[in-house]
């Protein structure tokens, strides 16, 4: 009798994202004469830049011909897009290119990375926060505590395996300042705690006041494991290129105290479980990086932010935000009137055609929030307030 | 203080491929002068075909304008190739485009799907047989048991819960033949069993007496998983797309009796874990299954048959091997003078700059047997037996 891992009856019935996205359709089948505007899922609008198409097309070519064509790439990518990643990403931080795994997706990586911790491990996590963290461990049946208020969060002196940061926050757009990561990466360090820092939305960060990469903190590469993707830093999501990088520094302890690299682990894993990320997805960006063309890329994001910021100004003259989203492609606003999430999230479906996040869906403290993002176009990002303020 | 999954430990230190490649590279760093034969990893060499290069090329214009451009993929793949896949791969089985997970990587998937059963649950696979399914149980420490003559097997009443079946075997080559397959469909479905069907050589199948897919027995439909790949059939591995079947009437069993539908369960665990295939792969494939050419990826397939026609005919010659493979890139032989296959794997490095694949690396059945793939050139595969007749 095949059995379930009845964790998975813990989970919530739907996927946050999924959940919204059949309830967008089901708005659509009943009123198809009308224009929705969403800003609910996190996702690129631009259409791929003028030097990763470019790339991509010399990929295509090594690949049409016998003499260049390459077949399986190592499970954790190829080395020329490593030595690219070392040069631009982290041009003052030492790295090799054994500690970069190259993948299809950071979700994907944050996921799979649990498999190598025993299950019933204690973890900490932001609330609200990306959802997946959640998620992950729940069905791993990993116990789980919500780190409230950052800056209080070390003085309770938590036991636990794995703190989860995300600077910029998904969904708040908040970032974790210099100082404030010192003390966790110091506090990790003494009580053998591994972090694992989800820097998604590294590329959007405008403010000084914080880091790109946690490995700008002294002593992360002892403690740190970092997410990133290309998703929202090139507008690469239909494209699926992420990497995750892991320092040779990290260890972890087996159950009869022997220490195990977690570097070389990891590697096992991608070689059992994965067979690497597409070459020309690969190349895409090897040839943006190699060109140094990175203003391409960066000029999108410019242009969410500013989204993000006609947004911003609105919610904030409403009284719904306080200050200015300035690092992230989100804003994060209190619903009107005090309503629950999902009810505002049906009433500004409902009286406005406008798709947004509802803030529980992010975990419980995101109750009465609610999420908008600055990825739609400029001109249904202004017709969004302009059908707020009602003058449309 | 973050703890080990112990499980880890009990791997064999190196996956094989890995390993294999390592003593190529080391061969060849002492021996820069010498040319070295692969026929080791089962790896297409043809480049990508003219339709496929056309469809990726028509998918990244979609992603080049602001007008079409697609943004994140759904978690199983979009529907336009679904439908194509059913139309051309399942042209007499019905099944709906739910049913259809299109992923990057066939590997992953037969891994991740683990993630849904329970810990501890008893498995039956063939030995030998492809390495990720006892790795992959190794690390949920899973009772596993051996196939070790399929036809016999069931007298034995196995108490089970997943059995995995490769046909065409990787790496013998041999295939299920139909009525073998309706007695283990016909036992699965008895005892709750479910079957994980692991085709991803079905292109190379030339028999008439096996199928083509899983579905194609009786009842198949109740308690079969079948994974697919592009890998072969398009010579696709640098590019990376698979699908996987979860057929809507299986069920599982949770420790509490409740009957959970597989299904609905793994498009769960999609979502969460997974962000979907990179649109210009699917692209790629959408195109060659549209315009219904087909005989361009068979015509590669030929090719590489004919190469294990080449190495065949050596080996039957030779004593060791009975007969011509014809249903897999693959040959199965006996090592050379009883050598153990670690043992054989040198004496045709060293000898003949000949690499393949240690048989015992594919299971302890496989110990004195040796795997090689007709994937190399034509130039190659002939210069390999020249160098073993001793003519160069």
């Amino acid at each position: 009798m095949s059995k379930l891992n009845t964790n998975y009856l813990n989970l919530k019935e739907n996927y946050l994202f999924a959940k919204i996205s059949e309830e967008k359709k089901k708005y659509i089948e009943n009123n198809p004469q009308k224009k929705i505007i969403d800003l609910s899922i996190g996702d690129v609008t631009l259409p791929l830049t003028d030097t990763i198409i470019s790339g991509i097309n010399k990929g295509l070519d090594i690949l049409s011909k016998k003499e260049t064509f390459k077949g399986y790439p190592p499970s954790s990518g190829h080395t020329f897009l490593k030595e690219e990643i070392i040069k631009k990403d982290y041009a003052n931080i030492k790295l090799s290119t054994d500690e970069i795994f190259i993948s299809d997706s950071s979700k994907s990586d944050i996921c799979h990375i649990l498999d190598i911790f025993d299950t019933g491990i204690s973890v900490a996590m932001e609330n609200p926060v990306y959802p997946v963290y959640l998620d992950s461990n729940i069905i791993r049946n990993n116990n789980i505590s919500f780190i409230k208020d950052k800056e209080t969060f070390l003085k309770s002196n938590p036991k636990v395996d794995i703190i989860y940061i995300c600077s910029p926050n998904n969904p708040t757009g908040d970032i974790w300042k210099k100082e404030l990561l010192k003390k966790y990466v110091d506090y990790a360090i003494k009580n053998d705690i591994i972090i694992f820092f989800d820097s998604a939305y590294e590329s959007f960060i405008t403010s000084s006041d914080t880091v790109h990469s946690i490995y700008e903190i002294d002593g992360a590469k002892k403690v740190a494991v970092e997410f990133r993707s290309f998703s929202k830093s090139a507008g690469y999501t239909p494209l699926r290129l992420a990497y995750t990088i892991v320092p040779f520094e990290i260890t972890l302890i087996s159950s009869l105290g022997r220490k195990i690299n977690l570097n070389t682990i990891f590697a096992h894993l991608k070689d059992i479980k994965y067979n690497g990320p597409s070459f020309l997805s690969e190349y895409g960006i090897y040839e943006l990086y190699k060109m140094n063309n990175l203003d391409e890329t960066k000029k999108n994001i410019k242009y969410y932010l500013e989204n993000v910021k006609i947004l911003s100004d609105y919610f904030v003259s409403t009284g719904q935000k306080s200050d200015s989203s300035i690092n992230s492609p989100y804003i994060w606003i209190k619903c009107k009137d005090n309503m629950d999430s999902w009810d505002y999230f049906y009433y500004l479906l409902n009286n406005y055609g406008i798709i947004g996040s509802p803030g529980v869906g992010f975990g419980i403290c995101g109750e009465k929030y609610f999420r908008l993002t600055g990825f739609s176009s400029r001109e249904n990002t202004i017709e969004a307030i302009e059908r707020l303020k009602g003058s449309i």
